[in-house]
């Protein structure tokens, strides 16, 4: 068969495809930054974001992909006085930990295993031990891995021990109920280019009062910077300046995905990316390929991560699906590179479908890779089963 | 007169309007940025910006707008045992003494009036006294006042003194003939967003041999930061990773906007940056305004700043064209906020008759706010002459 | 100076450039027709019509562009038995004489010089005088010319004859106050394409009982075919099937367009339509040149028609426009063909300040041209003065 | 499962959702018709269609979606002295005897049922039999069933007669090997809306010298007419005009749509829309559903016709699949309503992974209907046998 040069299906976990709605957005005129429609835009946009978050104030738009908005928390919030948690259970949340260390006096972490979550009892255990924990940070839905922490009770504890919580929820947020305030988030990074369908290129975050009393006490929070939280704090005021030019190419997008996201409501939206995951889950069991998660309890509605076989590796795996069949799908990452394929479904691709499409690429091509046959017809009639039982 | 509710003519100094090409080009549909044909993507559009900037070796594009790039040069090649010599003929020139000062040992000025061009002879007389500046920096276009600094004299003066190089080109580049090798730049700061007509997103910096040795051998250099210059050194290439994900929307405009200036040819889109600033020129003087600049030989090809006349505010002033006739210019900036209006010629409004535009909305206000005369007709007739005897 | 390979301005009466809205409109994803998002989408376009052109039923949606409206008017309503009386007096109302002939019995004809309006007496006393006329069709802004005809006084008249009575709105609807049943219209045909600033793809008609009727009891009335009215009659109810496909893409462009009417408020639209054209009459008149209308009171608000000075060709002066300054107009048709030029006002170029840019191109080309000075001077300060007083 | 509201695949037989480069295409500034840059446009565009005809001259661009090609085609070359020869395979080739009958002396036929193809030997005979008959009127795929006739051999027969053989080639043109000249047309419809992968609003149609001939020798061929061939033969040069007003989007996307389909090369293009089919066809055969066509062979590669069983209507079975799954197909039309549905491999969607998404939903859906098990994991598997070993 011939190659495709294009893919069909971007079935990833970030970049995803976007919404159509996005992509028009994007396309809309890019008018100065300080002409009224555009400041009246920007709050208006801020303000929206007050509802798909559920916080009573705008969250900060930084100018950058999401990695920004993370750099950016540490850089803020923490201090050369600070004792830091990081609770590590996959890549993204280990990799947290050099930029926390980097402004920090004392890293501590809780690790587990990178296919499981944080028992939030060991949460609780260290920080009864060690009081002077000031930060602690958790990465919610650990992407590399396709697992999902208990961010509620975790943040629960957390706020028992009057320490300042940093939840990375990038690319769970949009795509299942996790929402600042009822985590009891007190920095809640996450952006538009994973459930919400847009491109990469703006982080938000949602900073309670004390995570905003503990930057401005901090003496090195950056200022002037990029990597300032504050510089922000008022920005999304049509009356007050930004700090430096927004990017409004991005903000159009976003406007367009959130009133998208409105429109459909979010129960819905977070229903159609659970039955998604749930239905791929049931396709790859049926077909003999393993879940990389410990449990299907903390399995991401928004990722599907498969253990990979014996002697298959990523780049033969995912080569053969893209070359093949035209689907794209993720690699791990770091430590998880190698091990496990992942499966995305966030914004437009999580439609129950795509995980048909994706268990039978997935399948074909390790029954090829392997000549070990992969049951693809098994794999289809489990998923559908779930699809159509839905309610 | 009804009150436009959007601008018709954007004229400021950016954020422009994009090219029409860019606007579509965003609308692309978003790869996953590991996806062949995205990193092929990233590897031409590097390769074509080699020939836009005329260097050997890409680019790099940093995610996000040109500050970014501003204060990643600063933090990267800038270390505690620098002395810094900072160019200040403009509140850009001057506040980029801000990041040289986070990151040096020793801070030296040399500063003009802010409608003054930097001396080439003052920098040489500076350099000679202190041969221990490791680090020089001077913003080339210093769009608060749209003056032009000497900036290839300059150049050779400092490439004999050995120091690094630092130019902020962002708002000439693109717009006039400013070359990073040609002017003997080690840093060179621009971005697509003015005179490339893309949205603002997107910084490119071109870092000279000697630039990365200075990097590296500076052990405060930020790595594993979106502060970082060395993260992005070799992630042109279609066969190394990115250090996080980038802006692929704003990479998908970008190779729309460098496509449509080589087809159109740089010195083409150089000659109508400059003609259509030596008519709006020719046009306010005729019609009684004065010209920010001393002199009209350091008057920017990209941008026409003109002097408030006595008790006219900037607000008053832009929001009477911007209302009454739907045209939007931009203010000054810190210093020069309330001392003078700037006309934007970027990109797809560097086009001669929207100096006929801009001049003409500016004259009808200026008559309207003083109850004096200004003489538009004189202004249009002044600007056309110049226009119709171009060749 | 350079050549202007592409237009900077295109100032034409037809194709215009489209709002931003439309072109974003345009690039929605493309439904089945026979999705119900599709259906619902085209009858809630079909009413919200209704509100645009204050008709209780919705107008025909033909998929074509409004010359296919106007020859299926004739081809509809016009039988072997019919004596049509044909109002002309510009190029295109003397065309649709050509379609009248082909389908009536008798045509009969007013005709007054290109540069003039019919007198409504006159169709007064033709129709005492021949009380056998069954139809009369009028074109409204006769576009060759740029003349207003008065519809209204003439629809009055024909109503009392009994007569249908076929009007071409094409370029005068939704850039002035001419409705359907306000002027007694039976039969109005315009598009999108003009004053809405849509592209060339289809045609609206708002069809009255009275010509149903007409239509129904005429037997070479097509059918199944492209030339259908019948065809699409409840077409735009979402339970009713489309005679074929309806142009998917032009109808999303067209749903954007409306919106933006709407948004905006008819008022508003014709007020900037009839205040552009104002001025640059006004500087027109100052600059030298002659107005083509007979009198400023039939001049259109959507196209303002020059007559060309002795000795110089409509090429010459619009390929010096074009090419010299990137302002492309439009030229005469047919006998106006070379005698006039004509600069559009309409959709998102009936803005004033559009009317600058088009006398300035306009005179400078004609200074070159004739070697005589025209004043671009006199023309801006005049037009400005129409602009800035303005309520 | 909550209800679809918008769809998530639209796998239908046209309109089909468009290339994301044409999408962008209809998005491009709209160009007065007679800007230089527009003129050439056209011509351009015209001349690559060429190319991908593999015509000589280049085909006419009608501005309506294909109906209107077929209804002109028939209007221009049929005259009351014909004999015309009707070839009935399905609902649109019956269609057609429609307007063949409106504008010849006498129509014959020539009919068999609506799941077979015509047999060659039996225009043979009737031509052999009936040497008066002076036109041809073939429907190469007719959609409604999914059947494809013997085009080729069908064209020689009728060329050795000296009839004029009209072919209605819209839904296979583009989507495999069918080739004006090659197959004998003289007059050859198709358009851009089907496998090229645009929105409905042109026609495209070549025209061999021996149709021109007979329709210049036809005293009743429309002129001035938006069914006219003649008044657009020369519209394609840069310096002529058009006889009314192109659709300038369309044209805009069409050209995108050209470039797109050269560069992926026609036997690529043909090679995955057989593909795709044949997989369906598998698929459905291993499911247990019936195809419609009496015979493989005549299936088409660009639509796979399923025989509703016993009791499921196509609403039920449509609405099932679009509600529950957000999967719209196409419903029979005519006679085939309600009989089979319809599932398109056209453009964008002629890409063997969708007949998975199709085949899925088909499945499940008539499973649910029905109480009895249609086996998707057999359908899927049998599919995904022929993606895989196609090489």
């Amino acid at each position: 068969m011939s190659r495709h040069r294009q893919p069909t299906f971007t079935l990833t976990t970030g970049p995803v495809n976007c919404y159509p709605e996005v992509l028009q957005g994007l396309a809309r005129p890019v008018l100065y930054d300080y002409d009224p429609v555009f400041q009246e835009t920007y709050e208006r946009v801020s303000r929206k974001l007050c509802k798909v978050m559920a916080t009573d104030e705008p969250p900060l738009i930084l100018q950058g992909e999401p990695v920004l908005g993370l750099e950016a928390a540490a850089a803020s919030a923490v201090s050369g006085e600070d004792v830091a948690l990081n609770l590590v259970s996959g890549v993204y949340g280990e990799g947290y930990g050099f930029w926390l260390q980097r402004y920090c006096k004392e890293l501590l972490e809780i690790r587990v295993p990178f296919n499981e979550a944080i028992d939030p009892a060991s949460v609780e255990k260290m920080l009864a031990e060690r009081p002077d924990i000031k930060v602690v940070a958790l990465c919610h839905h650990d992407t590399p891995s396709g697992t999902i922490n208990p961010v509620r009770q975790i943040g629960e504890i957390v706020a028992r021990s009057g320490a300042i919580f940093i939840v990375d929820a990038v690319s769970s947020f949009g795509g299942m109920n996790v929402l600042p305030d009822d985590v009891k988030a007190d920095i809640f990074v996450t952006g538009p280019n994973k459930c919400l369908g847009c491109p990469p290129g703006l982080s938000l975050l949602s900073v309670s009062e004390a995570a905003w009393r503990k930057i401005e006490s901090n003496s090195t929070a950056p200022s002037a910077s990029i990597l300032s939280l504050s510089d922000w704090k008022t920005a999304y005021k049509a009356s007050e300046p930004f700090p430096f030019t927004p990017s409004v190419a991005e903000i159009n997008g976003l406007e367009a995905a959130v009133d998208r996201y409105l429109e459909e409501g979010e129960h819905a939206v977070w229903a159609r990316h659970a039955l998604t995951a749930k239905a791929c889950r049931a396709g790859a069991k049926a077909m003999g390929v393993r879940l990389w998660p410990a449990s299907e309890d903390i399995a991401s509605p928004t990722t599907t991560s498969v253990t990979l076989p014996e002697g298959v590796t990523d780049a033969a795996l995912r080569g053969k699906m893209r070359d093949r069949y035209g689907v794209m799908i993720s690699s791990g990452r770091g430590e998880t590179h190698d091990k496990l394929v992942r499966i995305g479904h966030m914004g437009p691709t999580a439609e129950p479908l795509y995980a048909i499409v994706a268990l039978t690429a997935l399948g074909s091509a390790l029954s090829e890779l392997t000549g070990k046959a992969y049951d693809i017809g098994a794999a289809v009639t489990a998923a559908m089963e779930v699809i159509t039982k839905a309610e």
